[in-house]
């Protein structure tokens, strides 16, 4: 005889939404830390923020109900701050540092919602964007695109049965736990969960990172997820991303503020952050540039996140610039996060085991690969290219470069008033799988 | 926030005892059809059936608590057969045939009961024996090998964590599944669960049955296992075994009466079951010896069942016979039900694909092949190869041949008179993995 508790079933029957966001601390850790600079420095500067599918052939308005999207996105919307995840803010440490929130701050974000969001159709994609206070529209980003990205997976899983479905997540975790064996063969492995934005779904990502736990132990330092990093007791991970120097470069008024924008992103980061988390992400407006043009004192922050080229030739890249610069490597970090698997993983590791310290922040390939998984024909589960990047502050165009003209963004007349600014050096296509 | 139904998990923390076998029904059917007979032909024949482990090297006392043996072998012998049960038993179809039990024969089974149990442990064994009347001991066998291969899966998993579990299946599953879109590539293929006996545990076992009910479709047959027929509403398969020709041979006076046991085990079963389910299983004394003094009305038989010779040269002797015979092989049935797995379902399916009708019977390595799928060390859920046989019947010593010399029964002295009669033509050792 199989009981079946009633009130629970007819609540799982009758549910209004499940919501996709539950949470404000859904998010990626470097959001919080750059919005608390953003408030102190830039509180009145406004940013448009806007979604982009890179994956054309993927038409998501065709895909995902609007009616559904957009009670998702009100949904999250309604959330607020809870009182324990302000106090988890105030209380806890970050990368060893006490009281990374001010109490200012941590008391501006109680009373924190998401702005308001445009959302239309065109063309079978969804034109969604974000306009508003920098402070405010730059936490969309996270949370709008989890919430489409779990709304693809959803339809993709639509009305298939409980065996179906059994065995999709079977494989899938046979398959995630195939790559956590093989990277529990890397004894100094460091790595970390960079996957919140493109995740499957939030009780997907929940499990990966329990699985990276489980079978990597210390290897394994934490999540850039910051609800995950409190209710799992791991550390928040994420310095800061391309929205600063896309925004500062926006604001700069002629070519010589263009040029110099980059770094005083830097100055002012190091600044707010009395010389901690200084990672700094040098592929905006491409790397070659921005270490050719970089001040000697770039050279003596804590390592690089380079984010669009090849991990192996964008590392050397910035092994030979420290050595230029008189600086040892392996005293140095360098963060891979551009699409990592297991094989780029392992391959990057061995190249520069010994030479450099690495660490890896693991995104879409860890917590969206179900590729191969579906006992049933769809693509719909397989990752796309989505992003949400800042497109104008203050009324001005922005744009990102980046070491891959596949991951540009901006208008093409500014993207050519960047590329005389700062050149096209070492820029090559690149697929963008993910 | 989590809600946790109090019941529930108070229940769960207080279990007296998890039962492995909760209803008579949960036994393989040929048990059934073979009880009917032997009830009405044989019904003072007593006879002792004897646990016997294979697989030395697993030392099943060292693993298995006597004491859970005892509850698990003791809770079993609290079971009756169900009212809806026997009304599904009288009301069935089986093989197309309206009741193949009779009314009498269910009324029977309203009193059945199972017969006491003597457990003692040996050399790191447990000697586990049922002695009585046959109608009842023979109806420990399937029951006795569940409870001890299910008391050893647990053991094996005992204490391990729950994210271990979880991988440990999602693994199960995905290579369980491999096989199924294997089979699905055999467009002809007809096969069925024989795993009951020698299941990982009752719950996976019906989750292998699902896999295949929906991975096969109408490829997939049914079950041995009458309960889970009944459940899933699929046919339940099975006919006969090799205890009907060891106990007739053990009761037969002198050698020519040993010498056509087998035959008169036909001859009773052709006439109780109306010429239905004829399927006969050659190797008990050998499959060579079984075939050279066959009646020539054996060979007017639906099929055969070789059990423990290698089925590709096992299945081509057995066609020589009838061709021998001037029969037809593409009229007549073989199944195959010796240790097979998928690559070799794969081999003989493609071997004797439109030269004979074919049936597989898919047993230890459908319901429990876990090997490789633990994330952590243990032999504990390789399976092993334990079987419940008749030992003695009325006193007299049973013996088994077997075409496979590793998979004789008996003592030295009766195997010796026994291979005098049948002669031991075509007998081949082969490792007896499960």
């Amino acid at each position: 005889m199989v009981f079946t508790d009633i009130a629970t079933r007819t609540y799982n029957h009758n549910w209004r939404l499940d919501p996709i966001v539950r949470s404000l601390l859904d998010t990626d850790f470097y959001k919080l830390l750059m919005l608390q600079m953003i408030r102190q420095l830039h509180p009145d500067v406004s940013a448009t923020f806007e979604l982009i599918n890179r994956t054309r052939g993927v038409r998501l308005a065709d895909v995902i109900d609007e009616a559904e999207l957009r009670a998702q996105l009100d949904h999250a919307r309604t959330l607020r701050f809870g009182k324990k995840e302000l106090i988890w803010l105030a209380g806890n440490s970050f990368y060893g540092r006490r009281q990374m929130f001010s109490p200012e701050f941590i008391g501006w974000l109680a009373d924190f919602r998401l702005p308001e969001y445009e959302l239309s159709k065109h063309d079978g994609q969804y034109e969604l964007r974000f306009h508003g206070p920098w402070t405010h529209t730059m936490m969309w980003e996270i949370p709008a695109l989890a919430i489409i990205n779990e709304l693809r997976s959803r339809a993709a899983m639509k009305g298939r049965g409980r065996f179906e479905l059994d065995v999709l997540y079977a494989r899938a975790k046979a398959k995630l736990w195939e790559k956590v064996e093989r990277l529990s063969a890397l004894p100094d492995l460091v790595i970390s969960d960079f996957g919140t934005r493109r995740r499957h779904g939030f009780l997907w990502q929940r499990w990966c990172v329990e699985a990276l736990k489980e079978g990597l132990g210390s290897r394994f330092i934490g999540s850039s997820n910051v609800l995950l990093a409190m209710d799992a007791d791991l550390e928040a991970i994420g310095t800061n991303a391309h929205e600063l120097p896309m925004v500062y470069a926006a604001l700069s008024d002629g070519d010589d503020a263009l040029a110099s924008a980059p770094y005083r992103v830097l100055q002012d980061w190091s600044a707010h952050y009395g010389g901690n988390l200084l990672i700094a992400l040098p592929d905006a407006f491409g790397t070659a540039s921005f270490l050719r043009n970089a001040p000697d004192w770039v050279a003596d922050w804590t390592g690089f996140r380079p984010d669009s080229a090849p991990p192996i030739e964008g590392g050397e890249q910035i092994i030979r610039w420290w050595q230029e610069k008189g600086r040892d490597p392996r005293t140095k970090l360098l963060i891979f996060s551009d699409g990592m698997d297991i094989d780029s993983i392992e391959s990057t590791y061995h190249h520069f085991h010994g030479r450099v310290r690495m660490s890896f922040g693991w995104g879409t390939n860890l917590t969206n690969d179900f590729r191969g998984c579906a006992p049933f024909e769809t693509s719909g589960l397989d990752p796309i290219s989505l992003v949400c990047k800042v497109v104008e502050a203050d009324g001005r165009p922005a744009v990102k470069l980046s070491d891959n003209p596949s991951k540009a963004t901006g208008s093409p007349s500014e993207i050519e008033r960047y590329l005389r600014i700062f050149g096209a050096a070492g820029r090559q296509d690149a697929a963008v799988l993910v």
